[in-house]
């Protein structure tokens, strides 16, 4: 494996430019305040791509030589092109990781590779989110404490239309009385796919030290490993029958 | 399958025996009032059994003709024989349905069929409880909207020390700020497990008409399958090879 | 839930117009003699729908009025839709059941369903196959044996690109050394999914008794659920905190 | 994590003492062989343990210090202690990694932490083992090509009564015409654990490098972490009520 996770951030990045409420907190686009919180975390070679590039930003070249895919978005997830998509999917398979983060869930790379619609409720209330650590020993949640609180933050409430994940990391409780799935973890083809709750464009979250820590694990987590071997067409020998198995046994 | 569903509802029945608040509320005991409330929801035929019968009410041959075997019990876990506990396990492998309630989490039984502690965190501060709905379209959640409340309850926080549930229909939130893993669903052997966290003893949980339509309900779906087949020590005959197998192909 | 089980069944049915050796096996097409087993083994109201009809015969009220969608195709995937696509699988998540039969493991439904590219490893060398039943008490597998062989199928090897299955019912064993996950099932969004690999187009396959068996069975396991109740956007009241929460304890 | 990886392997040790053959085959006992084949496939301190030193040489103090547990065990699994057994658990469910050989399906430390019989069909007819690897991008199946073969192994045969497993790396293919889930993790309590079907004492399969390669992997993925964090008794502040909630909206 390599010795830098290569991490490409992709932002949907029209919130930022358009908000003055969001540019105050991410004055250089999520993906800039994400990259440098990740960085105090590991050991990561970092690209951001953003919805207005060519390719968005995501050409074949880019995405073969992305061992984590990181995803943001929100308003445009229309504008993103099947192309794109496809492409990611196959990177995916194949072995790339996938972190998807909040309004990511609506996205049409996270409906693609689970199959589903990946619909929720919401809420905005400016309302206290407590995040339930229910995993210590993943290394997904490495120094979380049993749990940690967003002071404000977009409610989501089940129903999340995802399959049941592979595990379930962490469960949030809203002030308002919702509860949620908010750290999931699956496995599609040779990729493992993480998703993570928190990250409403309005609220300083990617600045919170335990938010970005849980991204960056999820980078070491998901990492695509090179050293895959190819599924071969094999040539197979004519295997001679034992010539008297006999009896089975039950114990 | 038989018509009628055997349901045998186990209670340790020392609280309302010992405790005027208990008594009060289930004067002939949780397993009467179980037994009324499931008769709302199905054709059930319901035995019950207590602690202190001979051999705690759950001989051999009682188990032989239960279908599904509700458990709940608190503070006399210890108290349950080996003897009894590997009986009711083994007819578990072999088919019987399994539905442990509350405090029963921390019975032998429930301990021994799924190999963990099942631990957990809790509280008693007459809060409210609000169980999410996350599976509608599960058996078990027929007839359960998208959540319905429980004035006091104790509080059941996580880490509940569980393998992964093969499905997670509820989850609970507290207003003291916890989340629990309310309503999970298992496969053992050939044996259905269902654990539902409501019932502490101090509260008119089972006179709620949603907890015993859940029960009911989870009596419906790990019904013993009485036709299930007895795995045989088979003879086998040698089979020839395949003369010339030649090449794999990939698509 | 509706008394009879309405099924549809459809087939590419192309092979069987196009090749002598098929059409001597399925004359009317794989499709008719697929309805003709099932209804050996179950009450089903049967339609069946075909690659060249208008919209391959699965309009939005077609859908809307089916509970099990079974699905047959080869040779022309491509040709299948992608509104044809996106239909079946709103109507899957929404609780429409799904099986998958044989090469329609590359299906765009089936791989748009799971996520994943389905590939497999295959053969044709006219071998045997032996299936090996894992889950006797699965209700897709009522009235199965331990095993049962096919004289003379095309090889299916692994690795089969699929996530992880909720539950794997039965794994095939061929005559020229290879295993494959034959029968898989998986729930995405209200839908039942279920894969069952044999059916090659050059041998009687659908004539076996227990091959149409578990089909039957499998509609039986993932019909639609009719009653199934909307998600709603609740108007959640504010809840006021306990006052005094006081200390978790742990078990 | 400590820098290496702390490795007890138990093994009953009387075949080795009481059978010619097996003698031969294993001069110093399997688990010698077993140490000195994972030796070559990473960095591990080894230690071991037999069925007749004191507490089965499984004293507390030694599987504290233990990351992995491997065992390999057959004809005595009654000689093994509750107490050990008990201790044992614990330290996995605490976190302690666990891999369990080929007849050690049958110990009393695999059924207790599984929760399941363990049972299977068996017979010994001097037979071909082909092994199918099902997830090349797993860990464990690091260095392991599409499948390998066992000249001579001891045959098992499905239904395995074991839980379904978290994942299924490998399935065996048997020449008299069985298949086997013959490579399977699970997670229990903070543990992680590993079945692996092959080894039976009149055969030479732990001299086989792919045999201990995967033995090795599995002490890498199933090693305790030792920075678990304990689970807490919570002291938790009230939260105030969002003063207004609002209405819930659904995408």
């Amino acid at each position: 494996m390599a010795d830098k996770i290569r991490v490409t951030i992709w932002n949907e990045y029209l919130h930022e430019l358009e908000d003055d409420t969001v540019e105050a907190i991410y004055p250089n686009g999520i993906h800039q305040t994400i990259a440098e919180g990740i960085g105090r975390h590991g050991n990561f070679e970092v690209t951001t791509a953003t919805l207005n590039e060519p390719e968005h930003g995501l050409s074949e070249q880019v995405l073969q030589a992305t061992d984590v895919l990181i995803w943001w978005g929100h308003k445009a997830h229309a504008q993103v092109s099947e192309e794109v998509v496809d492409r990611a999917q196959q990177q995916i398979l194949s072995g790339m990781g996938l972190v998807v983060l909040h309004s990511g869930h609506f996205s049409k790379l996270f409906k693609r590779i689970l199959g589903t619609n990946c619909s929720l409720k919401w809420r905005e209330a400016d309302e206290k989110e407590r995040l339930w650590n229910l995993e210590p020993s993943h290394p997904i949640m490495e120094g979380i404490p049993d749990y940690f609180e967003l002071e404000q933050e977009e409610m989501y409430g089940e129903r999340f239309d995802i399959p049941t994940p592979d595990k379930l990391l962490m469960i949030s409780w809203f002030q308002g009385g919702e509860v949620f799935r908010s750290a999931c973890t699956w496995q599609q083809g040779h990729g493992k796919v993480f998703y993570f709750r928190p990250g409403h464009e309005t609220y300083p979250t990617y600045h919170n030290d335990y938010v970005v820590r849980i991204i960056a694990n999820a980078c070491k987590w998901s990492r695509r490993r090179v050293d895959l071997p190819n599924q071969e067409a094999l040539q197979v020998e004519a295997i001679e029958p034992v010539p008297n198995p006999g009896k089975e046994h039950i114990v």
